[in-house]
């Protein structure tokens, strides 16, 4: 046995006992006569002394050899400490060590192991194992553990069955791309790593299985981005008969709890949107309703006056920044240059500043009097002391832009506050989405998302107006849910293929199986899938997914640590029956 | 909202409720005026009734269109029914339907979706969502969601923390083949499927997180036999600052608890074997003891007699078999020609019958005198009114036989009860054993099992002697679970690598992330990994582990029912950098 307690175990009711400790080597303090070793371990940390009067020699010596992380285990006896630590629960004892051993020696670590430590990204994914020494990780990874085991729990008691799903399955050409697995006993054939189990816990459903979920890498191997992973992990779930009403309450009660338990936050019924007011009142689909700066457009209001510039806009849209009247000009014309930056990509900005007396002073003075002003006042609903910025342009993208410029405010405001939690519905999203380079459209969500019955007419004169009974879950900005009612009749999914440009045939060679499937009983069913890495990431209070993931992987999908991926023999590449070109 | 209740909820308490249900049309029988229906969802059975008195005559003309397999839903009264089924918890009540809503159709089902089916197994793969509606199979699922969920709760209590590892790893020619993965943004290189998290939960040990497990998809790329699948999960585990007895109390706790609060079965602590001694005692390193008829060796009673067949053999083994007196000539032929089967491989098999009046019928009565064989069933703890099996040969492979043959004895005596449980640890496992088609020595659990200590200097001289700190968990003949005290220093790893044929270039390039990561204070480790689908068999009192499998792969390691491994198309085989040949 290594040890009789961990590191951060002990307090003053253990005074006297003796222990045996085993841990890393966080840091020694050696005043010459005394020498205090804090030994770690993930429980925490626990205080050793070595005392020149007190402590055998040899293991006084010995105490004086050890680094930096070395792996030690020790005996001796809990004693109170004179100066006590308030800030951690083993502060009052310390061990007077009287046996050491030397379990492991370590080399001195590339970058500190503490919780702002000196390592760079690129070096702490290089030894990921002492970057996850470090308690901002290590927590991390206890934190995903902990909400992974209360979804579980919290689906279970409500007879939700995990089911494991196939990895190696059947390569589809829609959405993103497979990576793909050759087949030596099948030559010349491959398998697909799924990007989601979305067929599988359909034909659950047609199984009868009835509540399905399911904590589940997924793949897609796309081009990657800061804090994209290629694979990554979904909380997938699906029911049978039910609507989207029962849908959204059941998984609205999985959010509430694991806020309520992980982070002790009581959050009310969540709020419900639908897509074209999120879209028309916050240029996004994931609205951030943390804070308010709700848009407001003006054409009416703004038009067929002499300003050509919103006179040819298609759309005219403003908001209000609380307290924004004092920005001086500086700060006025950064913010002009930001949206102006390619990444937002606006011609200009408007602003007006709404004087504390009532008054205006705007850059568009020469084309609008005060009654126009105090009429874009009111439409955005600022205040005196507030500031007004006014985007224009072609209605999608100047939405965007305001969007982003929206998020960008509220950051410099401080009003993204990671221990304030708002959540609500986005709900009654279009089905399709025209894609411009193909000329055709796409499934917004999926092929397999049911439009609403009401908007069915509209699949032939319209299709773009058509809504899907699909749904996106929202926290503080971000999607970290979404899914939708299935299609569960074969004419139906027969008739979306063909609308997405299916033939018939390509549609029964992809996805015969499920049609097939749906020929002999399906029931109404739909579901939905959380995804863990960013759900973890902002109940834990960060931007990042990536401190949330033991082994990650960088932006050109290699793990630097074990690198990966890396060439195969040829002898293995002819068993694949394959060349490389 | 589809139901007020699911189909196996209502009881006599709920007479007069008005109820919504939904389900699947099990079965009808229509007496003209009268028509039954069992409703059925993952829940049970519930009755309806529609009667031509007293329900709506719309409805109950519709009630007569109603197929097997239909998905409906129905409106009504809860009522008593006339005749109880005792058997089933709905027995009590039927619903009286006063609206009836056809949701779905259904072909007719391929076969029949009872307990007892009419489909054989492909024709069940084909049509596996048909085949999780029977109750054997969705109960299965259940049960696996059970056993899972229970495993989680008991390692999280002991403070273990699920972390994910990764499935996109680092291909390594050890062990057995790897499903490989193109990478498109690194020409040329590939991803491996991880045949197990090994070296990641090592790394993690590294990295200070104390206690791991992961129940965790696991991928093989082998010839596939009936019942194991290239895909497959494990309940992956390991501990730092432990030595092997911490381990067999952590995991001996969990199995104990599985079985208790599963099964509701007490165990008492689990027996531990040496490798060495269940070889020789049970010709097997995973032994079955529920029963008996252990080995007995009958070297010295039975050689430098005149039987030449025995004087030549390295071994001459024994077992007696309880009340094996009786068997007719003919019995005793079959299992000689049982033994005598390839897939066995004896050449033949001696016999000693033991009469209830003490003498002896054998067949090598020419050999040996009453003396003789009353000495053999001394050895073998023959009884009177026992048989005595005797085969010769080669060690191993004679051993193996009579193991074989000891199983199939058990299994016709109907010695293998699957609701009895028989756990045992086997430990001491060689460290190596020794490929004579490629001269060298492998690693027998892998290489990064620990030598034990006092057995290192035998790496030099007798390397097949040198024994592990290596254990498996066995449970009713079956290894459910298996590992090993890591090994964690450099050095002691480079040694094993040298001594397991690498150069240490190639040590340095497969495994040289791991070795780095020992020179950074690694603690002493060691770790477990249970096989989670045949311990959910075994625990299920199941032989074959493909029903608690959704989706299994067939054989050829095709699913059969989506048609995977299929074909990809060029342009995606250009973009990997892949030919065909």
């Amino acid at each position: 046995m290594y040890r009789s307690h961990n590191c951060g175990q002990l307090n003053a009711s253990h005074i006297n006992t003796e222990v045996t400790l085993a841990g890393w080597v966080q840091k020694s303090r050696d005043k010459g006569f005394m020498n205090w070793v804090d030994l770690r371990d993930r429980y925490g940390i626990t205080q050793l002394v070595f005392d020149e009067g007190r402590t055998d020699t040899t293991v006084f010596e010995q105490a004086k050899t050890l680094g930096r992380e070395f792996v030690i285990q020790v005996q001796g006896t809990v004693i109170e400490r004179e100066a006590k630590n308030k800030n951690i629960p083993t502060g009052e004892i310390e061990i007077l060590v009287t046996q050491l051993t030397i379990l492991n020696t370590a080399l001195t670590p590339p970058f500190t192991i503490e919780d702002e430590t000196d390592g760079g990204e690129d070096i702490r994914m290089k030894y990921r194992y002492l970057d996850i020494r470090r308690n901002p990780v290590k927590n991390s990874l206890l934190f995903r553990h902990k909400v992974a085991m209360e979804v579980r729990k919290y689906l279970s008691d409500l007879d939700f069955c995990e089911v494991e799903t196939p990895y190696l399955i059947k390569s589809t050409p829609e959405g993103a791309r497979d990576f793909v697995v050759p087949s030596r006993m099948n030559p010349g054939q491959f398998y697909a790593l799924p990007q989601s189990p979305q067929t599988f816990k359909q034909l659950l459903m047609v199984g009868g299985m009835d509540k399905y979920f399911q904590i589940v890498k997924c793949f897609r191997d796309e081009d990657l981005r800061a804090d994209r992973q290629p694979e990554f992990t979904q909380i997938d779930c699906e029911m049978a008969f039910v609507d989207q009403e029962d849908i959204l309450t059941v998984f609205e009660g999985l959010t509430r709890h694991l806020l309520k338990e992980i982070k002790g936050v009581e959050v009310a019924k969540f709020p419900r949107m639908t897509y074209e007011h999120a879209m028309k009142t916050y240029g996004n689909d994931k609205p951030d309703i943390r804070f308010g700066m709700e848009f407001a457009e003006l054409n009416t209001l703004a038009q067929h006056k002499e300003f050509s510039v919103f006179n040819n806009a298609e759309l005219v849209v403003a908001l209000a920044v609380p307290n924004g009247g004092n920005y001086t000009r500086k700060e006025i014309d950064a913010l002009i240059e930001w949206v102006k930056r390619p990444q937002v990509g606006a011609n200009g900005m408007v602003y007006v500043k709404c004087n504390p007396d009532g008054s205006f002073k705007s850059s568009v003075d020469k084309f609008y009097d005060s009654e126009d002003l105090a009429n874009w006042a009111q439409a955005t609903g600022a205040k005196p002391g507030d500031m007004i910025f006014v985007l224009s342009g072609p209605a999608n993208k100047t939405r965007a832009q305001l969007s982003a410029l929206r998020m960008e405010l509220a950051t410099q405001l401080g009003l993204r506050n990671p221990a304030e939690f708002a959540p609500l519905w986005v709900v009654d999203f279009p089905l399709l989405e025209f894609d411009s380079e193909t000329s055709r459209y796409h499934a917004m969500h999926h092929p397999f998302t049911s439009p609403k019955p009401e908007d069915m007419p509209l699949l032939e004169t319209d299709p773009a107006k058509v809504r899907a009974n699909a749904y996106d879950m929202v926290l503080n900005g971000n999607e970290i849910g979404g899914g939708s009612i299935r299609i569960h009749d074969k004419a139906t999914q027969q008739l979306m293929f063909k609308y997405l440009g299916f033939t018939e045939e390509e549609a029964k060679a992809q996805f015969g199986f499920l049609m097939d499937a749906f020929q002999y009983g399906a029931p109404p069913h739909g579901g939905l899938a959380f995804g863990l890495d960013r759900l973890v990431a902002i109940l834990g209070g960060q931007e990042t997914i990536r401190d949330f993931i033991a082994f990650p992987k960088n932006n050109s999908g290699r793990d630097v640590m074990i690198d990966a991926p890396s060439a195969i023999d040829s002898a293995q590449l002819k068993e694949l029956h394959i060349q490389l070109n």
